[in-house]
Formats: structure tokens, sequence, C-alpha cells
């Protein structure tokens, strides 16, 4: 499964006064996981996808189900949804790790494993899509992609976002 | 024109970085428009749209121009592109105040007009919709609105939003 | 007096899941007015007051009231309380504006004024203290100030900050 | 030594647009270091150290070091620096992880590691001190604190926070 997996603590910041992670913070956390996947760290420690500054200019995402802060990161999913000639698309999902992954990351088991020790059904608590303009940063004007970086994004696509919400009526 | 528009001020940390307004930030400043409009104060004086909680369940948004911190404010317009029966869609346009605003809203009025005295024409940064849901927040459920509360909605009723990066061969 | 006086909006996301305005908010809103005060903008439309970078050094704050969400602005007093060669120290008082301020800064006057009509004292909020070093942004380096700059603020020297809850015996 | 430490990764949003941590961010840091040692998983797996809510009355921090984003979290040391009857004082220092606890935090022991493969002396980026106050959330009052919640805190007793900046003259 050529999809990217990012854990991503929350912030007890991250709720609002309804006592959610706010709906603007979800797109903080997607950012999060961008920077982690393609920031000059890299991608799974080889370098980033891709070498120079990216511009969003396109956000979308789509909330399932309400979050609440918890010392338990969330797992970010994120993989290649269109790769263009100067730009491409990421989808993302924000679940709960799987059960196996969680004394990896937080250690905090007991809460995606149920009280009498079952593994609970983990959440997606969201979908999301941006697409990021490749940017010049020097003339800060987009620039086309190398073959090499088409390559390197085209070793992430995986299937498009299965939106829910979206009414083709309303577009 | 139907359309409600909302002055909101920047804060220098909305900017990242990059040294522009980042892009989760624009969402931070619909949803401040938003709680203006819909809010206890409510819309133009007249209280509330709906009377009851609402809950963001999609966002999107087209990044049009970058914007830089400035003490001058943004104009919010945002007008409703859809009513659902327990669910309705707003439409955001974030731009530059008119000229003939400027003085009432923070009296920069050197920033929008060009240093020879001549109008520059103000910039659209971006475009925006979020389906809103109704909640009765007693129940913590949808509830299904009033004709009342339709009706209010109606009235701000508009054109649907005019995208121009979202790819329906992606959706 | 030679206080100056910035009205701030709040943003409904000021708030925490406690539902008042969040303790580090506080320095965010202190950020914003400094900002205003001290940017391009400059201070009552004459210019910086400074006329290069400032880092701050130092925050200092103490919570007096809660503050909820609100479409009233807070006003934020902002004053010199030291100047060294090349730092300076800002005093700030976050407090509700003052009846006659109120119908020119968002009109919402019913809010300072009890139902009777009868002005109630406005609330005073926090009191905070920030230390500024004045850098040359071209070496990222602290440099002295100019007599200039010095007496700029110097003609906003004021009372130090009325402190509560600073405690000698745990410094 | 009675300190707790709490790894905490930074945002990239967490930077301003000078390129590094916001100040006001750092008391971000704490927060999210506070709630995790001080929240519903409690301290060291055994229970929250007191049962009901905590209001932050003061905040006060010194910025020593300039912080950029990085992948590495960075490690937050809380401890108590005095206990009042309904209240308590945190100390904090906001630092980069040692080299040995770096592969268990992250995994990018090269950032604290030099090119040449030597130890860097790991950096003190800030120092703090909060003041709770012990709140009864059913009366929305302060409440003093229980014998063994006392007993809890004093266990983290350790010394004054080491203020750099703060002068006596001007408090």
């Amino acid at each position: 499964m050529p999809r990217h997996r990012v854990f991503t603590p929350l912030r007890w910041s991250d709720m609002d006064a309804y006592g959610h992670v706010n709906n603007v913070q979800y797109l903080r956390l997607l950012e999060d996981a961008r920077v982690l996947a393609f920031g000059e760290q890299g991608s799974h420690g080889g370098g980033s996808l891709v070498s120079t500054g990216l511009i969003v200019a396109r956000s979308e995402i789509e909330y399932l189900e309400p979050l609440v802060f918890r010392a338990l990161p969330v797992a970010i999913d994120l993989w290649v949804t269109a790769v263009g000639g100067a730009d491409f698309d990421l989808g993302y999902e924000v679940r709960d790790p799987d059960a196996d992954e969680v004394s990896a990351n937080g250690g905090v088991a007991s809460q995606v494993v149920g009280v009498t020790g079952e593994v609970t059904e983990p959440k997606v608590y969201a979908r999301a899509e941006t697409t990021q303009v490749v940017y010049d940063l020097a003339t800060a004007r987009p620039r086309r992609m190398t073959p090499e970086e088409r390559q390197r994004l085209a070793a992430l696509r995986d299937e498009p976002v299965a939106w829910r919400l979206r009414r083709r009526s309303r577009g």
C-alpha cells in the first residue's frame, strides 16, 4: 500500500469551546503531516519528495466523527491522488492508529482497546484533499516538476478520496 | 445583493514562516466571519439566523492571491449557496474592502488607493464554501430547521461559488 | 496620559475548551496590539517607534478576570515601563473599552452598558509586561537604539505594572 | 531528580513570519506539557496530580535561544516551585533532549549529534513559571487542595527557576 502514515499528537488547544478538535485545526494537522512527509527530513528517511517550496492552492475536507483531545496520537494517511505538470493533489485520512501500532507511538494502548481487552474498530475522523503547486523559491514562480520528482510522487499514487458529502450540483 | 459583508482584521500571527497569511488561517477568518454573522449578536442586529448550534461538516477553499499582514481589515462576503432540511451551505469570498469602505473600517485608505491617488482594483484572495449541520445542543443531534430559519437563510441565497481549481475528474 | 490604546477584536477561536479566552491567547492579543503600535503603520500614524526588528526576550502576565468571546473589541493599553540601551519593557492592560468609546469601535454599546442603561464599570482582564530587544535585521544582532528612538519610547513612559500575584520569594 | 520530562513535537506552524518558533507558541508548548502531566492520563501513569480543574493565574517566561522547526521533539522539564493552599507554581525548561533520549523519541539523532558524530551540548531555549489555581469545577470557585494532593505536588518540588532577565527594580 503506497500510503504514507504519519502519527501526529493532538494538543489540548486543538479543541474549541465546544470541547471537540476544531474543524480548522484538522487542516493544521494535515499541514503537520505534509511537512513531515515532504520536509527536509524527507519521506521515510529518503529525502524530500520535491526539492523546493510547495504552495497550497486548494483544500477540501469532510468531517466524519467528532474528535476529543487525548494523549494517543492520530494517524494521518496521506497519498497522491493526482499529478500535474507543476502541481499535485494529496489525499488524507485522519484516523485512529491500528491497535498494533499504539504501543510504538505513545503507548496508550488502553484508548483503542476496549475495557475488556477487545480491539475497538479504529475510527476515521476526516477525509481531505489538498492541491500543492511546486514553486521555484528563487523566482517566486511555479515551476514544472522534474521527471524524478513526478516519479517519486507517482510511487505514492493511490485511490481518489472517498467523499461522502460533496454534492455535484452545488459545485 | 443578499451577500453579508464582515470586516475582519488580520493578526500578524496569521502569517506563517513564508511571510504570507497561512492557508489554514483563511479558514479561521471564515469562522470568525461566520460567528459574527450567525452568533448571538446576529446578522445586521436582527438576531441570529439560526437559534442553535452549528457544526461544520465540510470545508472547501481555493487560494487565489497571496495575502500579507496589514492593518487594513479584509472584507469577507458570505452568502447561502444551498439549503437542506438540517443543513445549509455558505459561500465566502475573502477580498479587499472597496475604496469607499476603507475609511469607515480602520481608516488606512492609502493601502487600497494607489500612490497617485487612483483606486486600485480590490483583490479577491480566496473563495470558499462550508456546509453547516444544525444541531440541537440539548440532544447533541442534528435537527430539522424551522420554516422561519429556512426563510431567513433563503434571504441570503446567492450564486454558487465560482470555483477555478476544482477538477471534476479528481473528486 | 502617555498610554497608547489599541482596540483588538476577539476571535471565537481565542476560547479554549473551558469556554474562556485561553491564557496563551492573551499573549497573542498583546502581540497584535504591539505590532499595530510598532509596525510599519506606526504609532498614531506617525511612523514606527523603532525602525528595525524587535525580538521578545521576556513575557510576564497576570490573569485577573475570565473573558468570554463577544463582538465588542477589548482595549489594550500599552506603555513603556523601562528603556535600556538595546532593549525596552512594555506594560499592558487588557480591559473593556470605556462606554464612550464603544460606539466608535464595533458599536455594541449594550455590552458595557447595563440593561437599565447605567454604565457598567469596565473590567481589567489582565496585566502584562514584555521585554523587547532591538535587532539589526541585517546582522541578526542586537543594536543600540538611537537617541531619537529612545526619546520616542520615553514619551510613552508610564508607571510600572501593578502586579498582584508576583511573589518575591519565589523568583 | 524530581523533574517530570515531557517530549513535545513542534509543529511547522509554531514558527512565525521571522522563521522562528513564535514567543507566544512557547506558552502553548508549556500548556501541552502541563496537560500531559496533569491530565486524565496522569503523571507517570499514576493518575492526575490533582483531581479537578486548573486555572492559570500567572505566566512568566524568558526566551534564551531561537528555536527553528525540526522533526526532533523538544524536551520540556516541569517541576513544582511553590505550593500554596489552593494554588501552586510550576517551573519549566524547554530544551533539547539528551543524546541518549533521541532515538526513543522520533529517532532523528543526527540533529543533536554533530556531523563528525560528536555529541552537541543540548540547548536550553526557554525557562518559565506558571501559577495554577485549583478549581472546584462544580462551583466554579477555587478550593483548598487535599493533603494527598499537596503531598503529590511536593514530590515534584525542585529549585526555583533560574531567571536571567527578570529585573527587580522594574517589578
